[in-house]
């Protein structure tokens, strides 16, 4: 069983040799090489150029032996596309914020092997010196995550902006969704044709709502998406950070594997979702940054929470860039010598 | 009945005409009489001089007639107090950070009514000023999110470094959070002393744990503190910013009222905690950017759940400093006029 058989069937529930294993932001700033190539390149530049987002995609599956490679690339590129003005320095900025109908209507829908192309010939890239060994992952913000940032025009504390044109103007929030969810389908779909075996939607923030919020104002709209998604065949997690309240709505996305974060443990996860819900996660990546032995203990605990079925091994959040790489190591490592 | 028995009968989840209602950071810079004090004097000469904290915890309740006035102070006065250095300008700073068991070894156990004599002053003087017509809450950070501070030099997105520590070395970190309790238990007792009808403990960090480790690691120290202030007979609160997946073990600290952040919904609280569990919150503080109607309608829907009783009427974190003050007005009133 090579890396994408394993991870492949691990997202369909199938029966496994061990659980596969990557880790989110795996391609980055925890990695010397990575580090090596920003001294040369812009961060823009490793995005947009498709040969070097490649080789950055690849460096950290070379370096740990993981079973899945996901594209680098950022989920601002979407909103770009969409129109907006995007920067990385000094600091990260998206403007200008979206904010009233006509902002909305000014939102482009672009032809997405153009507008983001570059992506799509990174993912064949990565694709071939991949081969069929191991997996290559796509992936894109969710609508509600990169309405977020496009209404902030950035990050926020508190999403304030968000979420009051959420509560005060749903229907114009429902309609930015949907003007970005027909680009988010447009995107992943272009990504699986140029090669992916799953897709990864990044619903980051949607832990910031109350249940109630999520389940009306959010979810038509991903369900939407992951149904039309659906019918390429090709597995599509959907991952939120602070999932523990939203389990059950997050499972009727039809998404085939949830995202889970460490703030909930997957044993909960399948008392509360049954256990043929695939599922990926969980580690805080904090304990990454403790010792091999702890780092040990806690995957082996973990895989034990699933027997190693049905569950792709994975951080809870985004890897930190001051990982020691030798922790990585052990953690990857654990996931290979755990036994049923 | 009056605020102050209509909050301490909440409390004890005993009958009341309406529940009673305050905000989370009603003090500050949501008030315009707030922001003119602060063009005359600096944040610490407002925290550390009596007359002045007691006047700005006063502010929110005379405009807007609230039940309840919690003292006008911040949770970093406590690591202050230990002997760190505490810095609200250019930006917030409390150094050194605390990473060894010689830092630890070298916090003091302050003599709280000297060390922290200021806030004992501010909080008679507002005693003095509400009479027994209106509730007085003292309050301080949980032993936790004070550690967690501690040990990063200040806030930080990921706590890396309280979790490193909290995952590296636990019964170092431990020993943190023993001895911060120590000051933390002391220093609500003199609050109580001066005349606090309730004190709320801000655990506002503990949301980014896992189960698991705020059971092991969390909640002994929690129990002890809470068990140690309840032979005073006046209420403790306390409060997590994403409860949502801690209710049990929270509910087991002992605490007379759990706060309640939005992202849980009080009928769901009230179905695994019981209805005995008296409830603070919830409201998104950003609803507070809507609509007086939309916010008179989530206010009675949001009482509904709890029917009034065992529940006093909060936001589910603190008030946002861009809140216009016609919509605090009409989430006060709102719970005014709220109908059995």
């Amino acid at each position: 069983m090579n890396s994408r058989e394993r991870f492949l069937r691990a997202c369909k529930n199938q029966s496994v040799d061990r659980p596969p294993v990557w880790m989110m932001r795996q391609a980055g700033r925890a990695l010397p090489e990575y580090r090596a190539l920003r001294k040369k390149y812009s961060f823009e530049k490793l995005l947009t150029t498709p040969e070097l987002a490649a080789k950055v995609s690849l460096q950290p599956v070379k370096r740990f032996d993981l079973d899945a490679c996901i594209i680098f690339s950022d989920i601002l590129v979407v909103p770009e596309a969409m129109g907006l003005k995007l920067k990385y320095s000094p600091e990260i900025s998206l403007k200008p914020p979206i904010r009233t109908k006509y902002d909305i209507a000014r939102l482009k829908i672009p032809e997405v092997n153009q507008a983001l192309g570059y992506v799509e010939h990174a993912m064949k890239n990565a694709r071939q010196e991949l081969g069929k060994k191991f997996a290559l992952l796509g992936f894109s913000g969710a609508p509600f995550t990169l309405a977020c940032y496009m209404i902030e025009g950035w990050s926020s504390k508190s999403f304030s902006q968000a979420k009051k044109m959420l509560y005060s103007e749903p229907e114009l929030f429902t309609s930015l969704l949907e003007k970005i969810s027909k680009v988010v389908a447009d995107y992943l779909r272009m990504q699986m044709e140029a090669g992916a075996d799953a897709v990864q939607i990044f619903d980051t923030w949607a832990g910031e709502l109350s249940p109630g919020d999520y389940e009306q104002k959010v979810l038509p709209v991903l369900q939407e998406l992951i149904h039309k998604l659906k019918s390429a065949s090709v597995p599509v997690i959907y991952y939120i950070n602070g999932i523990a309240n939203l389990l059950e709505p997050a499972q009727s996305t039809g998404a085939d594997v949830l995202g889970i974060d460490w703030r909930v443990s997957l044993s909960e996860v399948r008392k509360q979702l049954g256990k043929e819900q695939a599922l990926q996660g969980n580690l805080d990546p904090a304990l990454l940054l403790s010792s091999k032995s702890i780092i040990r203990n806690k995957v082996h605990e973990m895989i034990n929470e699933t027997k190693g079925r049905g569950h792709i091994v994975n951080l809870g959040h985004g890897l930190l860039p001051e990982t020691p790489l030798q922790n990585i190591s052990a953690f990857v490592q654990a996931v290979k010598d755990w036994k049923k």
